[in-house]
């Protein structure tokens, strides 16, 4: 099987970026299959990034190498890395764009300072064709991850606030909107079980109140809101066949409350 | 040859989604080559997909998966379903994305009730990463599209507005307005020569009045308007290194009527 | 190692123009890869295209073969044609898409008049599917570029405006605004080093002034304004964590001087 190499970045599709990147990691690994996850991060939204990586990455086969180039900081003194997670590598900068992995699985971590693996005279502005991308190349070639660098074990680490749980019941953020406008809540479902399970609940958010929670959208009304377990786990806000963030006037940052009734 | 697998969606790239299905085909199919038709179509607009679709998934080599994605009824009873038409399968909801081809071509159909070819504990909100993904890399893998599930034969259909000939002429709609601003009508060409053969004719569109058909826009000043066979056998208005949409303030569903001048 | 063809167009990813490209590559050439560049390349913008080629296609592996297609003059008498600059080959309308290859690299050039190698009968306005897609392929195949046409030598060639360097200094053209609203100009690396090596320098762009050229846009604060060589060898002013276009309000066109201070 040829080695599979996705890649998500910033960077857009006008400019040369992505390209030079495919054209450096071809040039070294000529068999390798490039996999375009996302070009559309919104410019420098590390914590986008990071959630669209969360929630596809490790569902690729074994040996895959994630190559993530979301790098406001790049010139900067910010380190790039490559880590192993689960059966998965992933190479990029440490500036938190890997953080939604750390919580929850082993990772090893190397520090890129071994320039051999990167293309000769590499400029201080794109990090991703003259680091990132030569040394995914080399992952995907089979050289091992350990000689790439060496270990690091301080990786810097965003968290998204925690949901609050009291008596009263439970308080969350709206973390993402899809291109649906769908609501996506930093509230993950087994919170939500334990909630249902104590009572019934009122959910507000914005302006809008739901009673009660669904398996999916399609059992409300068209252009009614519902609450729901989303794909990725968490809690969502939808609406059948109508655009939640619109309709409802909420945007990302926007609170999630529910409340148990007594 | 490795199997070809196309991806048409309306999900964008700035979410999840996309990555999430081209992993789970490459889990279950893993020489299977994955090609990006689109996955800019309009949210949840039906027909925008299927004329996609239409004008472009028959040119493919045979025995080629299209997994097609706009799927605004996902978690409703709207039917998952695979079809055979001419030598290429085709995998995704049965609400009408597939119906550009139904008048035209024999269609073999299978609503997909069989389980054990979806993914594991299927979400209700994500058929395309736990339904459609998971069959398309089974049919690339060779599975006979018999398996997947039980012959089905009402499929949901969408037809478009049918042109209206008399003995004045013609009259169309706009159905599609391209990148470039281009109007494409539901006006096949043979309806046009049909047409033209009658006599002269003038073509009223927005506030515009064209006198004659062209071959193509360079056979006009840069600049003005013109009435030619599209690339997709339509009747289309362009503007020599114009846009007409903007330039003729012409919407997606206004009329375009051909006058026989007696 | 199987043949790689790259795709650059403004066709977008809405309409059925990419898709009906590589179908008919992949009905020539099964085994082709197809590396997307990019299809959003601002519609008919020549010279974006220019520049997205220029500084990725020589990058890519021995023999690649780059099909690109901004081509505002379809259904014209602009020549379509194929070219083998370096170790790689290009196809598309001869309208100086290529140009920014012709002052530093040797140029073979041929007309693409040999219709044996074309669509059947090709549509007035989609050569993309008709003319160069299935030349690509061949091209691709092994067909010797020689035989796709008649060798030409009078190309269509844009010249950007050269910068003007007098005993004051420098003065030079934003030519490109990336993603992140860097400002790309049309001063070159080697011209930068002569006047700084002149002496002191202040450089002018909008209603901002910079006294010094620095590495990288990390040596700057977050927030200020940097000028440094950018990944493509030409002077860029960015913004530390910024966008350079509108927090300056500086667009595409606008003069840059760089003034040798005595």
């Amino acid at each position: 099987m040829s080695q599979i190499i996705t890649l998500t970045t910033d960077f857009g599709l006008q400019d040369y970026y992505v390209s030079a990147m495919k054209a450096v990691m071809l040039g070294l690994a000529p068999e390798a299959r490039l996999i375009d996850v996302s070009h559309d991060i919104p410019p420098q939204d590390i914590m986008a990034g990071a959630w669209v990586i969360r929630n596809s990455a490790l569902l690729f086969p074994e040996g895959t190498v994630h190559l993530v180039v979301v790098d406001p900081g790049v010139g900067t003194s910010r380190n790039p890395i490559a880590l192993k997670i689960e059966d998965q590598f992933f190479v990029g900068p440490d500036n938190g764009i890997f953080s939604l992995f750390y919580d929850e699985f082993e990772v090893e971590a190397y520090k890129l300072n071994k320039k051999e693996f990167w293309r000769e005279h590499p400029s201080n502005t794109f990090h991703g064709r003259d680091v990132f991308a030569p040394v995914a190349a080399h992952l995907g070639n089979g050289t091992p991850i350990g000689q790439l660098g060496d270990p690091v074990d301080d990786l810097v680490t965003y968290h998204w606030a925690v949901p609050l749980a009291d008596k009263d019941g439970l308080q969350g953020w709206i973390v993402h909107i899809d291109r649906f406008g769908n609501l996506v809540t930093n509230i993950p479902d087994d919170l939500v079980k334990d909630t249902i399970d104590s009572g019934e609940v009122k959910i507000y958010v914005g302006n809008t109140m739901l009673a009660k929670f669904v398996n999916t959208f399609g059992e409300v009304e068209e252009g009614e809101p519902a609450a729901y377990i989303g794909s990725s786990g968490m809690l969502e806000i939808g609406i059948n066949k109508g655009n939640a963030s619109k309709m409802l006037s909420v945007d990302k940052g926007a609170q999630i409350s529910i409340v148990l009734q007594k």
